[in-house]
């Protein structure tokens, strides 16, 4: 590092930033104002290419391995220390926005930028990365390009998945030219930063500017099956009825009371589909959804213990059958402590209002944490909103988060 | 009425009556053994065809109006007395059984028939009736033959209806050629009594066979729209969140609560729209039917202005808008007490386990009602099972019924 110049007196130059941003948009830019940008399209290859020539001219060396992950170095004092990291994805959800994603890469690059704009040279190197298929809109698993890199998934379960048209993604991968020749993982980081919207409200509606990411929630879905009996509305008295929608709607209030009793559960029934759904017939089978989430493995099974119990009493007390079907499990992420701490002291630093929050929802990050020390930087989006065309954030927002992750890199980095 | 036989006596002929209903049940019969006659086609021009036959054969004197019902008149000893009447349709829904509707018109023919065998002469005259378009399935307003005899509905509005290909009611009556002389309604009638089986499970819960039917439930529905907002399932905290299915399930137990109250009262919440409907969002908008049914109109407003305060409760304690809007109104029917009376004596004089019940549904004595004295005889179907193509009934329960419905309308028309 330059003698001259602190960690605390580099900031990332957010005009610039912002710029990349918008230019990114452009890419699959909806009517709307939002972005499409599905995974290995001709619009991903777009994007991808526009990101490859951006790292190409910051100097930066680019591989791109097996999955179509892309890694951009910035070489260190001492180049055989495993690398700082920092990155997400550019892929997008069908009518997506121009920050989910987007602003992770973007912010990686800009550190990149940042420290050859000053001409600092970090003890370890820096990556920026690229995942490949994060939102899992056109290809399953989400978050695949992350998991192949961690072994949770193999390289051949990924590149056979078929989308809707029966196109592989492996053949998808090799139309759009980023099959690369660099193996999938097997290699150490140093560490993992990933920048974000928050996709909730909590930063926005409590004035906050960054959120120091603790975890991610662990996940259990279940589909739920009710089956009463058919019957006219009108002949059928009430007490001889088995009303399956009825015995659904216990159903519902218990997973919101169950996620209510903790500060970091969550408890949602978003799916509910009944038969014959007919508006003089009793319904004889409905069927919901419900995704617990949790920050503790605990906290899940209090919750599937609670439901099961519900799904029991309600099953005797109104003569349902009730089928209960796990459908996802992850177990909770905690991030690493030094990692956390990193990003703490930077939003410190800079003096934003931050606070400590955990993600609801899953990342590459949670992905990259089972194999390397990790932590996540959010920053507000307007009303909490994303997966949307309206989804917004603002250019103050961004360069700060921005900057918290430059301080973040920079002391883990060296 | 000849001197040697009593009406005690008389039994209608209950092979040749379930003989009947089995010969009609050919005509649209389906795989699965039930019926597909929709109103106002080939299929329904065979069976009326078919029934004018037998009616002809039986010595009775066929007159159609124009709006397709048919009166087959027997001859009283005093014929400027007004004719008892006892009928229904012989229209089915798509997927129907072999009893709904088809019951109350054999029973009545059967009726005549045995009259003819004892060669007895009532007082009044006697007409077998078949309305046009009960069921609603094809045209709207359901039961909008006995609709428009009543003038309940215009004979304008009946034959202007559209079905789904764009062909008017008026039209099709034409195309099978019982576009009838006769006016539409204008005529008094001494009584009617519609045999039909009960669509519900009381009479076979309870182990009776005949249903004495005092009455017909009104009707107030509404369809219901709750409204908060998307948010998603992990982000989001649960104290901030906005459910609108999760204030739906609330309204749903109340309905239920409502209608649990009273004897009489039914209310089910039969259909369900939730949005966006996926798994892992806060459902934003979910809409409800309601359907009320009570015997009095003060169960009716009752449940109705519980369910508004219900609706206003939920509305502010759970931060959601809830819009109620009323979609059916029927009041509730009363049967003519002399009429009741005459099927509960027909009933007990022969020895049938009976029970007074209100029908839940609607049926065109319901209409008929209100333009003369009325009264139902209800028959067990299996399982409490309708407008499907298992609905089934046995040979005894319904020569019971048509039995009771001789003895009824002996007593009326003397």
């Amino acid at each position: 590092m330059n003698a001259g110049s602190k960690p605390t007196d580099i900031q990332i130059n957010a005009e610039r930033l912002w710029g990349s941003l918008m230019d990114m948009a452009k890419i699959g830019a909806t009517p709307k104002g939002g972005v499409k940008r599905l995974t290995l399209t001709d619009l991903d290859r777009q994007g991808r290419d526009q990101f490859v020539s951006w790292c190409t001219a910051a100097g930066l060396a680019v591989t791109v391995d097996g999955v179509g992950n892309i890694f951009a170095r910035r070489a260190g004092r001492n180049n055989a220390l495993p690398p700082v990291v920092s990155g997400s994805h550019l892929d997008t959800q069908p009518s997506g926005g121009r920050f989910d994603g987007c602003f992770g890469v973007m912010a990686a690059l800009e550190v990149a930028r940042t420290l050859n704009d000053r001409d600092l040279q970090t003890e370890a190197p820096f990556e920026v990365a690229m995942w490949t298929n994060e939102e899992g809109s056109r290809y399953l698993p989400v978050m695949g390009g992350s998991g192949a890199f961690t072994g949770a998934h193999t390289v051949e379960e990924i590149l056979a998945a078929p989308d809707l048209d029966g196109v592989s993604f492996g053949d998808a991968l090799r139309a759009i030219g980023y099959a690369g020749a660099a193996p999938v993982g097997g290699r150490r980081l140093g560490a993992y930063f990933e920048a974000h919207i928050e996709q909730g409200p909590l930063l926005e509606n409590t004035g906050n500017t960054i959120g120091v990411v603790t975890g991610a929630l662990g996940q259990r879905w279940f589909e739920v099956a009710v089956r009463g009996m058919d019957a006219h509305a009108g002949p059928t008295p009430m007490h001889l009825r088995r009303d399956a929608l009825y015995g659904a709607s216990f159903l519902i209030q218990e997973v919101n009371r169950l996620a209510k009793a903790t500060e970091h559960s969550r408890g949602t029934v978003g799916m509910i589909v009944n038969r014959p759904n007919s508006r003089n017939v009793v319904p004889g089978e409905t069927v919901i959804s419900v995704d617990f989430r949790d920050t503790d493995v605990f906290g899940l099974d209090r919750m599937e213990q609670g439901i099961r119990a519900a799904a029991q009493r309600i099953s005797a007390e109104h003569a349902l059958e009730i089928d209960m079907r796990q459908t996802v499990f992850f177990p909770p992420c905690h991030f690493d402590a030094s990692c956390v701490a990193a990003v703490r002291a930077g939003a410190a630093r800079l003096g934003y209002r931050h606070m400590d929050i955990v993600s609801g929802a899953g990342h590459d990050a949670v992905n990259i944490a089972g194999v390397a020390p990790t932590a996540m930087i959010f920053v507000p989006c307007e009303g909490g909103i994303s997966h949307n065309e309206i989804e917004n954030a603002t250019p103050e927002d961004v360069a700060a988060g921005c900057n918290v992750l430059l301080q973040a890199v920079l002391a883990q980095a060296g």
